[in-house]
């Protein structure tokens, strides 16, 4: 279903021959309201092109908004002055094909860096969705953005607003192992609830921040990242101050679902681990820890060969850049729906066996729990493992 | 060679039984003469016991230094309050044997980390290095102290001073990818020249900043990371502020050799690369996103698969936190004794052959060089590719 889930949403993909494999490559979702329209944006200082133009766009206007163009298998990014350009040529015939102004239809990209835009592929294609877009379409659509992606991520959710039922629908695609490293994080929400653009920013930049931001590390993401969400009114009930709370909940934890969904697609991935850090000074410290303890190669591969070799867990919170006092950290393992196991007790190692902590490794998912035993700040992300799969999907990425 | 170069110096190494694999453990260094030292340690808030020992030793006393008990395939890190007591055993035990004050021994490890230190293993293997002790010790102990390395890595500098012939010697062993992420690096220096402790700490800082600092992140590195020199005088001159340069000059020489030895024995490593960044602000930020790049595990496994996929680079540099124009960018690669080729002109694609693209990336050995034309700042880092091997090494290292 994904976001042709809410009322007056329609969807179409089609190939149209980006991806040399034939496979779908271009998404259209339109809408039979104007919408209003929000979106966060990779902070990376190498924008693509389709960045920029919505960005733009987005700044000319907050509502009136009528259809995303997305293809997949080429990012149109440090594509130059030729590839803005490329982005207006598609978003005008999309306009035109549809029957609205270019500056309603937004679009993005994703796939490699640094090859111009097929525009003539996409002209064909779009000719090819528009009169295909219908209420079914959602889940091909889901399919067309994906790049290195093995399945489509979607997800939905229903509440009840002032008696009315709304819903909203959400498709992704990820791939990147964690903390996507410039691999293109797309996520398109679409909703039937009106709500005005500035509600909508604040409600949407909240449920990035705790779910999208969870696998990304600001400031490394790619040129592409997008997060966008497109709330056309078609429920006939409004998101006001009283109902925003209810909201901004479903739309988090279908945010949450769309990136837990990522990691667990990630390139190569075989496990998927969650890393909780508490007791730091702040929420913050415990955020920067726990990224950079889910970033290490060391502690990724060690994921990779169920080894439950904790001191590299220890060692990569020590060079997070965060002080702490080293023999009071604490560090535990945990399979789902059991106790923790201790591993390393305020400074020096517990007593465990050796097969007990290998038995939680050897789970698909688990939780890694470091205490710094400071204060009251905690935060998590959710990582993957580095798998021999990863460097062959990226070493052969274009070939 | 390496580190019995230097007059004075002799060295042993024995397989005192801690690695399981029976190879070569435990190298000591002894110099005829008392030496003054200085050091340079792992930043990392979770340091190990070798560490914090020798930090105490060189805070206690700069001269009178006698030897250095080295062991691999245990880091003694995270090891709680026994981890400290197991070096203050086994410095003792050497100092008894060699018959010196305890407080005049030196200690390194590297290895598995939370693991108790086998100082029973480590006495036996004492007992039968020490009358081992040879000048011709030197490339025995450079084996000694390796863990995944492949290979020994040695150096050797001669120069004169005030008429008289001075040699530094030097022995390392890093082995994980570039900035080695916790992969322990470790490094021992001597040399027959007297300085003075104050000046061997600031000649040796300078040097370590523009070798092993640049294969390493700071704030990034392994629980036991140490450079360390000692200077036992035995040629009979002295290093004075006259002779200062020239010496830095070697020992700068010496320690980029042995830093550039460590990045090619790199983990897997298939590639040499420099990444050179110019046109920046300020070299800090140039050494910024030069780091970041080369820390990308996209850009790194696409020098892998030889794959000049150059987006990925400049997305890279675009996640460094360090703003720039990108329309302003420009790109190259570089083959050695070839002039570079331009990939990326001022914000845009650079008409090349892929072919000529592809080829320099074959190469065992090229540079990347970006231009940000924003100012004078430049700098560089050493960095290798990511393989299957580093994965299979990482993945299985308990194992």
């Amino acid at each position: 279903m994904s976001v042709t889930a809410p009322q007056g949403f329609r969807a179409a993909a089609v190939a149209c021959g980006i991806k040399a494999s034939g496979a779908l490559d271009l998404a259209l979702v339109a809408s039979t309201r104007p919408c209003t329209a929000a979106a966060v944006f990779t902070t990376n200082q190498v924008k693509a092109a389709p960045v920029r133009y919505d960005q733009a766009m987005l700044a000319h206007r907050r509502a009136g908004f009528r259809a995303v163009v997305i293809n997949s298998g080429n990012a149109n990014a440090c594509t130059g002055p030729q590839g803005l350009s490329d982005v207006y040529r598609v978003t005008e015939l999309a306009g035109f094909l549809l029957g609205f102004p270019a500056d309603t239809i937004l679009m993005m990209s994703t796939g490699v860096i640094g090859v111009p835009l097929p525009v003539d592929k996409i002209r064909a294609g779009l000719m090819r969705a528009v009169p295909a877009l219908s209420e079914a379409g959602g889940e091909a659509a889901a399919r067309a953005i994906m790049t290195t992606d093995t399945r489509p991520k979607m997800a939905v959710r229903h509440l009840t607003i002032h008696g009315a039922p709304v819903t909203i629908g959400g498709m992704a695609k990820g791939a990147g192992m964690i903390h996507p490293h410039m691999a293109t994080m797309l996520a398109l929400i679409t909703t039937d609830a009106e709500i005005d653009a500035d509600r909508l920013q604040t409600l949407l930049r909240s449920a990035v921040d705790a779910s999208f931001h969870r696998i990304t590390i600001d400031g490394d993401q790619s040129t592409n990242d997008t997060v966008m969400i497109l709330a056309n009114g078609a429920a006939g009930v409004a998101v006001d101050e009283a109902s925003m709370p209810l909201f901004g909940e479903a739309l988090t934890d279908l945010c949450m679902e769309l990136a837990k969904a990522i990691v667990q697609d990630g390139e190569g991935a075989t496990k998927f681990v969650e890393i909780r850090v508490r007791g730091a000074r702040t929420p913050e410290e415990a955020r920067r820890i726990a990224r950079h303890i889910a970033r290490s190669p060391l502690v990724k591969t060690a994921f990779y060969g169920e080894d439950p070799n904790w001191g590299r867990i220890l060692a990569a919170a020590g060079a997070a850049g965060v002080t702490f006092d080293p023999d009071a950290v604490s560090l535990w393992i945990q399979r789902e729906n059991e106790p923790p196991l201790l591993l390393f007790d305020r400074g020096a190692p517990a007593l465990y066996f050796e097969e007990e902590a290998r038995r939680i490794f050897q789970a698909p998912s688990f939780r890694v729990l470091l205490d710094l035993d400071m204060g009251d700040g905690e935060d998590w992300v959710w990582t993957c493992d580095l798998s021999h799969e990863y460097v062959t999907i990226n070493g052969k990425y274009r070939t």
